[in-house]
């Protein structure tokens, strides 16, 4: 299939890659040419705006930043509303304002392209290995034409319900994992400060009721998970400005909808507290030495 | 075994049965004179004091409310260090401030009784069926001593290191359980707020990062999980005001070791919040009720 990837950061490039390993003929833009000239070397057709990108496009995909990003790429004068041929699908695997990609799935709707959302978790290790999971929000049968080209970049795509689930699904597990990491935090600084050993304390939340994935599996103390963030001085993993990033279109959806969410509220504070202080390029994990003075 | 056995409430009665049936000999007091006429009757001797119930025994047991019963019950006139005989172990299974459960081992180790905190999860059906999780704070050689009478009670007897880490390993689990269960149900109510199935979204969490006890196995969202509190109206289960104490501990313990713990100030802050407006006999994750307006 001749697909249009527009986007080629840290994650953009490795899923394009993938798909150019599946046998897709891709033809790629991004703001920054030796992005655009790296694809190139692996095959891909390089493209001047997001309009021509799209313009004999079969499919489009896109992997931005943030929500102003994706507006000018889709909206854009040169944008791929304005190249992309009617009919054509539509997939967005920004993290973005789930209101925001309703209206422009619904803008590229009314001229007759079918649009997905469909963000990712994985982070640029899923990306590379082709191991990410894709929450898709869309009608049904979209989904079910999108599905085996997200698959060459995935092991697991979810369909979350229709357009702009996906984003939902996103911003809620990162709420969820945002607020259970500093809780773990809190409770891992707590307990060695009171006298108990790290790794023993962690043994008895994992075989209990405060078992989760931000304690079993990504434990941000020090000596606890081999191989966690924790075990190298919290470099690589998911920034801390991501998770910042997430948690404020989570209390934006949260304003939006008038749903009241104190703990994510306070959560983003302190991220962003942890950012302030010099964090923001470290693993979110690494929020526990603020909180350690042991 | 000759074992005291005092404070004979919804957890220490079926506690106490189990010890029974184990083919222990109890000495049993309690204030309220009815729980010891019905341990009376499933075998147990009854007596007037703490003091008095201690006398005679070769291992003490207690379960009481919180840290004001458990000084009176060992540090009272007719209390049990009073009457207990040298050399005999003395256990609390009480959930208590960590500092006190320390002063009083302390105090008993200065009459010559080596003192242990066990203070258990797995709520009153635990309690029944035997298979309570016991977390231990003693000396190694205590430990090893008690071990075998406290699983005729539990089935998991986990060792937490010296006087006080028992208590410190449940306070820093339930505080991570009460910030999960918050953050599990600000997702759902967001979720579903912004047009996502409560159990698809539930399903994807459960896949992802966000995953937790609270969201897998105990999700708040009714109709989510069979048999959690929510399918059954919050009845059973562990009580908000329960959780609430626990937080409170957790706190307490974090100013006296001037440790942040702000995700569990402002839980314990909403837990008090939801207690105050009736949900305090409620399961814990019925706080999800105040949140939601679907």
């Amino acid at each position: 299939m001749k697909i249009a990837f527009v986007g080629l950061g840290n994650m953009g490039a490795p899923m394009a890659r993938n798909l150019l390993r599946a046998g897709h003929a891709l033809i790629v833009f991004d703001l920054i040419p030796a992005a655009v000239e790296g694809l190139g070397a692996a095959g891909a057709e390089g493209a001047h705006s997001p309009a021509s990108a799209a313009h004999a496009a079969e499919l489009v995909i896109t992997m931005l930043p943030a929500s102003p990003q994706v507006r000018a790429v889709y909206e854009g004068a040169e944008g791929i509303l304005a190249g992309v041929a009617p009919g054509v699908p539509l997939i967005d695997s920004s993290t973005i304002d789930p209101q925001i990609a309703r209206t422009l799935a619904a803008a590229a709707a009314a001229q007759g392209n079918p649009m997905a959302d469909a963000p990712v978790s994985g982070g640029t290790g899923g990306a590379a290995s082709g191991s990410l999971t894709f929450m898709v929000g869309a009608e049904a049968s979209l989904f079910e034409r999108i599905k085996p080209t997200l698959a060459a970049m995935g092991k697991s795509v979810v369909h979350c319900g229709g357009s702009g689930n996906g984003q939902v699904a996103k911003i809620c597990n990162n709420l969820v994992l945002g607020i259970s990491m500093l809780g773990v935090a809190e409770a891992m600084s707590l307990g060695v400060a009171l006298g108990m050993d790290a790794k023993v304390l962690a043994g008895v939340i994992n075989s209990s009721s405060g078992r989760c994935w931000s304690s079993d599996t990504y434990n941000p103390y020090p000596g606890v998970i081999d191989g966690a963030p924790a075990a190298r001085g919290y470099t690589g993993g998911f920034g801390t400005d991501l998770m910042l990033k997430d948690l404020g279109l989570a209390t934006d959806a949260a304003k939006q909808s008038r749903q009241s969410v104190a703990m994510a509220a306070v959560a983003q504070q302190l991220y962003q507290l942890w950012s302030a202080r010099g964090g923001g390029q470290k693993d979110f994990s690494s929020i526990i030495e603020m909180l350690r003075h042991d």
